[in-house]
C-alpha cells in the first residue's frame, strides 16, 4: 500500500498540515501514518513515546504540578476525490484537512518545539475514530493503558473553528416500530397498513419541540430526528411492520437513561428498542485547568453539539473540551479544508498557555 | 433436478391434483412439468397439441360454432416447506394447490375425458405467471401466436372458490418523493428531514375513502395503500430524500391513465413516479359467452378484487371470468390448501358446460 511517510516537525503549520492529507489514513489504514508519527516523535529528546496498535503517546517528564492530555486522532472518513491535498487561498484543501489534521499538525509541532511546558503534556495520537465506537483507538488505550491518559485536564483538537467548545450533548439512537397485519393489496381491508401507522410517528416528531437547555454557561441545542424509515414486504402485500430509526441528540444535563425515558413517553404506546448510544459530557469549565485554558486561549467558549471523545476523558474523570482549527460543518464533506491561519492561532494560543509568559502574573 | 413425472389423467381430480403440487414446478423451473403435460395430452387422440418454451396448448377443431379457451398456469411461488403435498380432511395441502394446481387438475380432466364438446375448446397450461409479467407465458403466446389464443370467451381457472368472478381490478405503483436537506443530525436545524415530510404523505394514505363502485352489476373494492417506505442516509444524518411506494388498486371502470391522473391529485404537491402497473378488466358479463357459462355453472357472478391474466384476455377482445377452485386468500400461503370437492364441483360444473346435457332447452 502507502509507503511510511516522512514527517518534518520543522514545516510551517500549512505545509506541515498538508503532508499529514497526503498520508493516506482512512479508518483501518493508518499503519503509514501512525509510524511516521512515532518515527518523528521518538527523535525528540524531551519526549518518551508509546505505542499501542496504530496509537502514538509522547510524553514530557518534567515533575510539573499538572498534566494535560492534547489528542487527536489520526484516521479520516473514506475518500471523496479529495486525496491528495493542496494548498490554495490560505486554505489546505483534502481529506482529513479539517477532521482533523489541521489539529494533528498542531499537536505535533507543540510535541516537537516546547522542550519545558509549564504543564507536563500527554500527546494522544489515535486511530479509527470514524468508526464504530468498538474499534476506537482511545478506548482501547482507555481500557490497556489508562495510567497513559492520567491528567487534570484534556483538550481534544477535533475542529471547533479555533474556539473552545465546552463538553458534548449525548447520542441516543432508537427503533420505534409500528405494527400491522399482512394481506395482498387487492384486499387491503383485511390487513392493517403498519406502514399508515407509522403516520403517527412521524407527526410526533414533527410536533417536538427540542429543548435548548443552558448548561453550566452554555446553551445546547437538542434535536430529534428520523434519521431511517424502512417498511415493506412486497409490491402487493399490505406491511405488517414500520420501523424508525430516530436519532436524539440530547444535553448533558441529561444521561442515557434519561433520555431513554424520554423516548419511552415521547413514543408511548410503540416497541422502542434502544441501538446504541452515547453520554454527553459536561462542559466542565468550572474546574481549574480549564478555566486556565479558556483564560490562556480566548475567547468566549461555545457549547459542543456533536457528540466527541471529551465524552470519553469525561467518562475518566477528567474535564475536556473540543478545540481545534477548522469548521465542524465542514468535516466529512467532500469540500472539507481548513484554513491556515486558525491552525496557526490555535497553535500560538496553546504555545501561550504551556508557556511561562503565558501564565497569569500573579503565578508569574 | 426433477425427473419429469408422468401424469396419470386417469386419476381421480384430489389425487391428480396431489401429482401435479408434488411436481415441482416454481416460476422459471416449469419445464419437466411442461414435459409431462405435453405428453399426457399428446396421448389424447381428439386433441392437437402445441408448444411453446414451458407453455403447452391443446385443443378440440370439431368445427364447432364457438370457441372457448381453458387456462391455467403450471407455476407456482416458492416453496415455503409445504412441497411435496399431502390429502387429509378432504383437502389437497401443499405448494400452489390453491394457485392453481386444483384448477389446472380441472383442466387437464376435461381435456382429456371430454372428446365431444359442443364448443371447441382450446386448453391452456402456462409458464411463470407468478413473476414479473415479462416471462408470463400467457403473454408469450399472444405475442408469438396470437391465432393459438383466438375465442369468443375465456375461462381463467384461478381460485375463486370455485366460484364466477367477473373482471378484475387494475393495479397501479407509484413512487411518492419527500425531499429535504442534508445536515449532521447534532446540527439538525440546518436541515430539512424527509422522513418527517412523508408523514403528509402517510397522512393522506390514512385519509383516503376508497371507491367501492358497480361496474356492471358488480361492486368492486379499492385499496390506496404503502407497501413500502424508504429513507435514510446514516445514523447521523438528518435525510434528505424518503420514498413512499403507494399501490392503488382500482376497479375496471378506470384505465390506468385516469387512476395515474388521480394519483397525481392525491399526492398533489409531491414528485409522483409510476413503476408499473396493469389494466383492469370488465367483467363482460352481459356476452352472450359469458352468460351461457354463468347460467351453466351456476351461482352468482363476483367481483375480482385481484389482478389477474383475465384482464391479458380482456385487453385481447375475448371476455374471461375466473372460475376455479380454491380460497385465494390461501395462495402464496405456507398453509395453502384447496377443497377436493370444490375441484370435483367445478369438474362437474364445466362438464355441463361443454356437453349437450348442459345446454339451455331452447337450444337442444
Amino acid at each position: 500500500m502507502d509507503l511510511a511517510p516522512r514527517l518534518d516537525l520543522a514545516l510551517p503549520a500549512g505545509p506541515l498540515t498538508l503532508a499529514l492529507v497526503d498520508a493516506f489514513s482512512e479508518s483501518g489504514h493508518e499503519r503509514p501514518l501512525a509510524d511516521a508519527v512515532e518515527a518523528a516523535l521518538s527523535g525528540v529528546p524531551h519526549l518518551e513515546v508509546a505505542r499501542d496498535g496504530d496509537s502514538v503517546v509522547a510524553r514530557t517528564s518534567l515533575g510539573r504540578a499538572e498534566r494535560v492530555v492534547i489528542a487527536g486522532h489520526l484516521d479520516t472518513v473514506p475518500a471523496a476525490g479529495n486525496h491528495p491535498g493542496r494548498i490554495e487561498g490560505g486554505l489546505v484543501h483534502g481529506l482529513g484537512s479539517c477532521d482533523m489534521k489541521g489539529g494533528v499538525a498542531v499537536a505535533l509541532r507543540l510535541a516537537a518545539h516546547i522542550a519545558e511546558p509549564v504543564r507536563d503534556v500527554t500527546y494522544v495520537f489515535y486511530d479509527n475514530e470514524e468508526v464504530e465506537e468498538a474499534r476506537n483507538g482511545l478506548k482501547r488505550i482507555a481500557e490497556r493503558h489508562p495510567d497513559w491518559l492520567a491528567a487534570d485536564f484534556a483538550v481534544l483538537m477535533e475542529p471547533s473553528n479555533a474556539g473552545v467548545e465546552g463538553g458534548c450533548q449525548g447520542t441516543l439512537r432508537v427503533e420505534v416500530r409500528t405494527a400491522g397485519r399482512r394481506a395482498h393489496s387487492a384486499r387491503s381491508w383485511l390487513g392493517d397498513n403498519a406502514i399508515h401507522g407509522a403516520a403517527d410517528v412521524l407527526d410526533r416528531l414533527r410536533a417536538y419541540e427540542p429543548r435548548r437547555p443552558v448548561v453550566e454557561g452554555l446553551e445546547y441545542r437538542e434535536g430529534l430526528n428520523a434519521v431511517w424509515i424502512a417498511g415493506g414486504v412486497a409490491g402487493n402485500v399490505i406491511p405488517d411492520e414500520c420501523v424508525v430509526t430516530v436519532n436524539y441528540r440530547f444535553a448533558p444535563d441529561r444521561t442515557v437513561s434519561e433520555a431513554e425515558a424520554h423516548l419511552a413517553d415521547v413514543f408511548g404506546g410503540y416497541d422502542v428498542r434502544t441501538v446504541d448510544s452515547g453520554e454527553g459530557a459536561r462542559p466542565g469549565l468550572d474546574r481549574p485547568a480549564a478555566q486556565a485554558f479558556v483564560s490562556a486561549v480566548g475567547g468566549q467558549p461555545m457549547p459542543k453539539y456533536g457528540w466527541t471523545d471529551v465524552a470519553r476523558f469525561s467518562a475518566l474523570g477528567i474535564p475536556a473540551v473540543n478545540f481545534g482549527p477548522g469548521d465542524p460543518a465542514l468535516a466529512h464533506t467532500r469540500e472539507e479544508h481548513v484554513p491556515i491561519a486558525q491552525i496557526e492561532s490555535c497553535e500560538e494560543r496553546m504555545r501561550v498557555w504551556l508557556s511561562p509568559a503565558g501564565q497569569p502574573r500573579h503565578r508569574g
